[in-house]
């Protein structure tokens, strides 16, 4: 690891010979499946990005150029040449290196947020700002892939940045033809036939040109082709769709010949105005476990077995293995369940229904707003559509949500898979804010089953509503089933309430409302509540939106209520349920346990919830104190019973997200 | 008016001949001007589709074929078509004809939300299911402006669309180089083009046709197209970008040629798989004083003289054009100040920035998306954006708002104009989320200021602010300014307290946190409140995203604390007040005045505002009642004082939304 062990920044980069990088690339391909191997992390595609990040570091001058990576889960190799290799022992650890790019750690780093598609919108931002300021030596630089470009917000910032000709966005398109899985769509189509087709085939074909050799596409060509751009832009050019946005197109290059992809990006860089290259890559490139995944070639991986590639450990049944054998079960039964994923058919459990029924199942693309209207028109069209997502992505499709579906009233089940606190993907991939999202939505209905067995039977309820609903449920292992002890007539189940002789009669009482996986901790406590001289009663909503009647009767009969979720504070269900009180005139004091009004660092999930409370000795210190605010130091016994904290803080090392 | 007495239903247009068709066109454009004129209503729109909405009619067999409106607002003449002409005297009036499809209205009206670009994703939906169901003689229909595919939704739309080749889908461009205002951008420029170059000029230049009359473009013009099709592949139809996804293109035709335009839409709906139809329309058509509005060609009008298309009444300053001009005086000041719009600029009163300082403005197209993540990029290049937009539209972006510019802190200022209720264009057009989805969005801080002295000193304010911001305020006339008795240290205006010696030591104590332009409301019935017997103190928290430490202690010093605010109930400011108060342990009773979880039929703000009790006969109800309920019904007098309720009942002529 010679040449690697010099690399402490871009310049060291440039010093190279091409014999050394192309060392260097080798040095870095084993680098990154020692370390990733063992941290888990996003493999796949920075073994494909391995020469073009090079190229790209050589050709531009980062910081001064921006060099912006779409989601940044591809940023691993910009890590090392920005003098952070020596960090990723701690890959994706709290306090560690993060998986995606991060201001803090590096002046190169320019964004964080790992939502697909934004990057060329920060570029033209960028650009624009550059070309105001006068600083007409900058360059804007996005690495964008193509499973990104199915997104809408691509479309938008490319109609915009094509309109500006006066400035400097270099868009780089990694085209593995893949997203998380293959990329799809008629705009992919069109990709996968220009890579078939090779560039001076079809030159050759319209019998316009005299150019022989296109193996690589170097400066020359790039010269020969500029001075004949005109003749021929009807016949060789028009088949692009970026030249239909007056936007200069350049490729497709081998993007990983050191030498073409170089010389593809300094042709670029001198081009004045908006520019794109197209560089076709392999992701998973040279690591033979990763480019033997045909269906996933590694995009994401937990600990691995650097040789085979195989995980570390065994697998032991999530929640979206039980939601994916539920759909395959439910649409046996019912020939009006369709399935809809944004790209994401394997991570939310979608691939064996559309193995079984592919003609009811559909992968839109990165593409969660038409997710959620196509389903619209699904349901509109007589059946009832399963619209599965990471929570986080929601986010990207609350208006479609909002206007497209529940203002309709449409039968739409839309389940949300991490939701809740992810941790190690950072704070773009927690799905905290799906709860207050819903909130707002006037009739939505929102499900935060409590292990698989709700799961299952909250779900098929989700499908019998006339109505758009929510099934949301956590990242991690399926924690043990709760039986329990009474359903009330509004749905709500009692889970713990405490013997009436353990208890003096003047024992103040407390209502502990858990909602969905923050059942286990709450129920766990409850017992060493009780000892402490608390009358506490668990109950578990499990429909959390909107708030069930029966939890306002019983607030009115505690002397507090506690309310206890996974989802951010501002509009969640304790404050749904503070106003439900409130307007009920019910003054019961209320105190809410949720996620605090941050950006969380990343770290793993159970250490993330210890950090904000949400483990079982957070709920019990937090009630605890409450209490003895509330009702004097004297209502609790000294010594507080031993709390059994066993919150999982190991991440499943094979749920690693995917985009 | 006789042909257009006789049209009850679609089956009606079906059975006219050419010559009664032209006739129906010339009464409908007549009916539209003398009816809109007086009721206010997107005239514009509807005078350039009425050839085009005739043909569908004709062609398409509705509502077996669902026709989907994007945007909607250019359905009158559907309307019309389909037994609602006798309505039109209450266009847009409260229990009359909505300004937008309605499916209350008619089994024609297929969707309700007037957010553009939406449509493509329905028909997708709508086009699967049909295959999935066996319809295979339902077609679905979509008439989108080239303005609305500017939205990233179509490009995802797009996407997926063409990728079902199997499936019926007609896709009608409307083409009037219109969205509000001139559509921008790359790919406007690309229809301009086409536009400009008739079809035939494009195919003869490449010397490889014999098609001579292409004046319109009929059946027998198509069938030539497409027996040479294969041969020109790659001259003639490459010019486009629809091909390029793999989609059948058909046009650009022209859409006031009625027999043109059939013809078509006839070849449309008899081919297999999706296809686009291009027509050229003109905004506007038919009536000169739209045809001489060069800027809007009258995309929206309040009431109208009809012959002059002249407001009747006068226009008072409002909201917008306080904003506008110092939003002006601002720019002159500091040069790092730039102004977004997503192709309103006249709406948000950004036109005179624009023309101030063109190069610091950006119409970036109906892409809301990209309006704040571009922002995020003139922000990360040293820049500080104000990015103007309607308070509903926010609601497409609000994963940019979280991810791409507060998760980085970013000086991003988003001026939301139309916020609150605003009435007559409807559920989709109320700007009641935007308080809600700030709340839950770490580090954000939200000004509502409450009249227009406010607006320009908080305006200012965030400009200060390095962090992101939004200043909100509502559609509507500006309110008398209320000056503040006491402003606090933390910046919260004290507005009204009693004086000491109009009550007994024993009144109850009320807060009350009024914000935004519900201030006047609040202070107005203050004084009424203290002759029943209230202790009433009215405070403006002014930036009402965080909760201001000061509301916090206040509360802790009364014995009731009502919030109102014009933002929906859950998670707004009220419930934010709620949390603070549980968190820091105060058990004052709250109450919430706010929108309630509804989407609200369209009526006048004014009808509205009383409807949801947000006016001020409704909150003086709403506190006395509480206050009875908390402190006994003797501690009221008898006689509540009269309530001045003097609330703006009527719409601002000249304020109809544009898109």
């Amino acid at each position: 690891m010679s040449i690697l062990n010099r690399i402490k920044s871009p310049a060291d980069v440039k010093a190279l010979s091409a014999d050394e990088l192309e060392e260097l690339a080798g040095e870095i391909r084993h680098f990154l499946v020692e370390k990733v191997s063992a941290t888990g992390g996003h493999l796949g595609p920075n073994l494909g990005v391995v020469e073009l990040t090079l190229a790209v570091h050589r050709v531009f001058d980062s910081p001064k150029d921006p060099i912006i990576f779409d989601t940044s889960h591809q940023s691993y190799v910009h890590k090392i040449l920005t003098g952070r290799s020596e960090d990723f022992d701690n890959l994706r650890q709290k306090g560690g290196l993060s998986g995606y790019t991060c201001r803090a750690e590096s002046e190169h780093d320019w964004t964080e947020s790992s939502h697909a598609s934004a990057a060329l919108s920060y570029a033209d931002g960028l650009a624009k700002a550059f070309q105001i300021k006068g600083e007409t030596d900058r360059q804007a630089v996005v690495i964008v892939g193509d499973g990104a470009l199915t997104g809408g917000m691509c479309w938008e910032a490319l109609n915009n940045i094509a309109a500006g000709k006066d400035r400097n966005v270099v868009i780089i398109v990694n085209d593995n033809g893949r997203s998380y899985s293959p990329t799809i769509g008629g705009f992919a189509d069109n990709l996968a036939d220009l890579r078939m087709q090779p560039f001076y085939d079809r030159v050759m074909e319209h019998g316009k040109t005299t150019l022989k050799s296109m193996g690589w596409v170097g400066e020359r060509t790039f010269e020969a082709l500029h001075a004949f751009k005109e003749g021929v832009k009807s016949t060789v050019i028009p088949t692009e769709m970026f030249p239909e946005l007056g936007m200069k197109y350049v490729g497709p290059v081998n993007g990983h010949n050191l030498k073409a992809i170089e010389a593809a990006l300094r042709y670029a860089r001198d081009y004045n105005g908006p520019i794109i290259v197209h560089a076709v890559t392999e992701k998973g490139r040279g690591y033979a476990p990763a480019e033997n995944d045909v269906a996933e070639l590694m995009h994401s991986t937990g600990v691995i077995n650097p040789k085979t590639g195989e995980p570390v450990g065994t697998k032991s049944p999530g929640w979206t293995s039980v939601f994916s054998k539920e759909l395959v079960a439910v649409g046996g039964e019912r020939s009006d369940i369709v399935a809809i994923t944004a790209a994401m058919a394997g991570p939310t459990g979608l691939s064996a229904f559309g193995k079984a029924y592919p003609e009811r199942f559909f992968d839109v693309g990165i593409a969660e707003q038409h997710a959620l209207t196509s389903a619209a028109g699904l349901a509109l069209g007589g059946l009832h559509p399963v619209v599965a997502i990471y929570s986080t992505f929601l986010n990207r499709a609350f208006d479609q949500l909002l206007m497209d579906v529940s203002l309709l009233g449409l039968p739409v089940t839309i389940v949300l898979d991490r939701a809740g606190v992810t941790g190690s993907d950072g704070a773009s991939h927690n799905g905290v804010w799906d709860m207050s999202l819903a909130g707002i939505i006037p009739g939505i209905r929102v499900a935060a089953p409590r292990d698989g067995e709700q799961l299952v039977e909250q779900f098929r309820e989700a499908l019998e509503i006339e109505s758009p609903t929510i099934v949301r449920f956590p990242k991690g292992n399926l924690p043990a089933v709760i039986e329990e002890k009474e359903r009330l007539a509004d749905g709500v189940d009692i889970l713990f309430y405490q013997d009436e002789e353990t208890l003096s009669d003047d024992a103040p009482s407390v209502l502990v409302v858990a909602c969905g996986a923050m059942a286990q901790p709450a129920v766990a406590v409850a017992e060493g509540l009780v000892n402490d001289g608390l009358d506490v009663t668990v109950v578990d909503p499990r429909w959390v939106v909107p708030i069930a009647p029966s939890l306002v009767a019983m607030a009115d009969d505690h002397d507090l209520v506690v309310t206890v979720e996974d989802g951010v504070i501002h509009g969640g269900v304790g404050s749904m349920l503070n106003e439900a009180l409130n307007a009920a005139g019910v003054d019961t004091p209320v105190r809410n346990i949720a996620f605090p009004e941050l950006f969380p660092l990343h770290a793993s999930r159970g250490e993330l919830m210890a950090e904000v409370g949400l483990d079982e000795a957070g709920i019990a210190e937090s009630i605890r104190g409450w209490a003895q605010e509330l009702f004097g130091e004297e209502s609790l016994s000294e010594d507080p019973a031993d709390i059994d904290d066993t919150e999982d803080t190991a991440d499943t090392p094979d749920e690693v997200p995917a985009q």
